[in-house]
């Protein structure tokens, strides 16, 4: 049985406290944010002040980035593993009179919809081998796909993420607002959209590319371009269709 | 019985030719495609020539977007419903000696990929009400999600599914290259893409959104572009950024 205390209680908090009380492996001891109401949630303490932790397995920090280095160091306990669930922060960050370490789930954690934790990958990294061993052993409770990875190769894969998931939600978000000022359905691109993502399950993203840019269709390119009024997106149907034609120039 | 002429078999033929042959409604008298080899697959006849088609209730052009105008000139019927499948092309394009109309099934075909119709919409148009009725017939017969269309909607449409479609699948392929480039493993960002287009299925795009982006966390957004060699990908990524915070600037 691992003992957690998850400190932080946003999007990430919340749905880690959730998946950590399916397991029979882990018992989140408790979770401390200043957001919450004092009590009991099953066997877990949620308090308030971090001066209220108690003795635990590892500590949990899934708070904003910027305050991991302040509330790793206002914790008041000493030699024992401490992580920080960032993307891009560096395990270094974590101040050093604990062991550091580190525990990101490759996902985006939005408030309202359900995570399959089983299918995500959890990327460790740690300051010494028994560590990793336990947070691996961690990760392996709530999913079954965990890789040890450096800080500068997870933020490599962050960076890659902020690319696939919100950039490519962005692109959903423009589609959808131009729709809906021309009074047109949105719902009617949903199929294509699970459509694009699930195709790349199984194919290359080069062997997945169709479309105007990648054909070279000018004349589709520049009726898009007279089609869309904002500047802003003009310029960004340019660059990404410029982009995907590099992308066909190279190694033919 | 609704019978069909198939002119073209590039990915769009080959894919409503099979979805057709699966249907009790539809009967795919020919398909015609100076590529084919000549003869019979099942009921259907395969021809190489414009020349040599049948009679038959509709003829689909499901070729490029440049011949669809001339061979539709070309074709030696008249007074039949004649329709292509274009995102782009204005129903007008067809010639005028037979009857105008358009069957343009909303999604993106690769050769490899199977394509599951039945949730695929497909959008029609055409002159008048009759015909309008028997492309919508035709459509539902391999597709539970038909609409009729305008030629210009068809178009906003179009472009809205090169935004969702094409540009999601360039964000794919730019993350593959840097990952690949630091060997890193794209295959850890598969199942974040798919929960990105299953997201978008309940959440609208604008509640889906996370990210260095939305948060405004300049330090991530600076570190990102950093360790963007390419000047073309920094400036995809700035104004991508950019982007997506004036839509979260807006209606505040």
């Amino acid at each position: 049985m691992i003992t957690v205390v998850i400190i932080g209680f946003g999007n990430v908090g919340q749905h880690l406290f959730r998946a950590f009380r399916k397991s029979k492996e882990v018992k989140v001891l408790q979770v401390c944010s200043p957001s919450l109401e004092e009590g009991y949630k099953g066997k877990t303490q949620f308090i308030k002040k971090l001066s209220e932790v108690t003795m635990a397995d590892i500590y949990l920090f899934a708070v904003s980035d910027d305050l991991i280095s302040k509330l790793s160091h206002d914790l008041p306990v000493e030699h024992k593993l401490v992580v920080h669930t960032s993307g891009t922060v560096s395990m270094e960050a974590l101040n050093g009179k604990n062991r550091k370490g580190v525990f990101y789930p490759l996902q985006s954690f939005s408030t309202d919809a359900k995570i399959d934790f089983k299918k995500l990958p959890i990327c460790v990294e740690a300051e010494n081998p028994e560590d990793s061993d336990l947070l691996t052993k961690l990760s392996k409770a709530i999913s079954k796909k965990v890789v040890v990875m450096s800080s500068q190769d997870r933020k490599r894969m962050h960076m890659a993420a902020v690319w696939v998931n919100n950039f490519s939600n962005h692109m959903y978000h423009l589609a959808s607002d131009y729709l809906t000022e021309h009074d047109l359905d949105f719902d009617l691109l949903k199929p294509l959209i699970l459509e694009t993502a699930k195709k790349i399950q199984i194919l290359n993203p080069k062997d997945a590319q169709t479309g105007p840019a990648k054909r070279k269709d000018k004349n589709t390119i520049a009726a898009h371009l007279a089609m869309l009024e904002d500047p802003k997106e003009k310029e960004i149907y340019k660059l990404l269709t410029e982009s995907i034609q590099k992308k066909f120039n190279q190694n033919q």
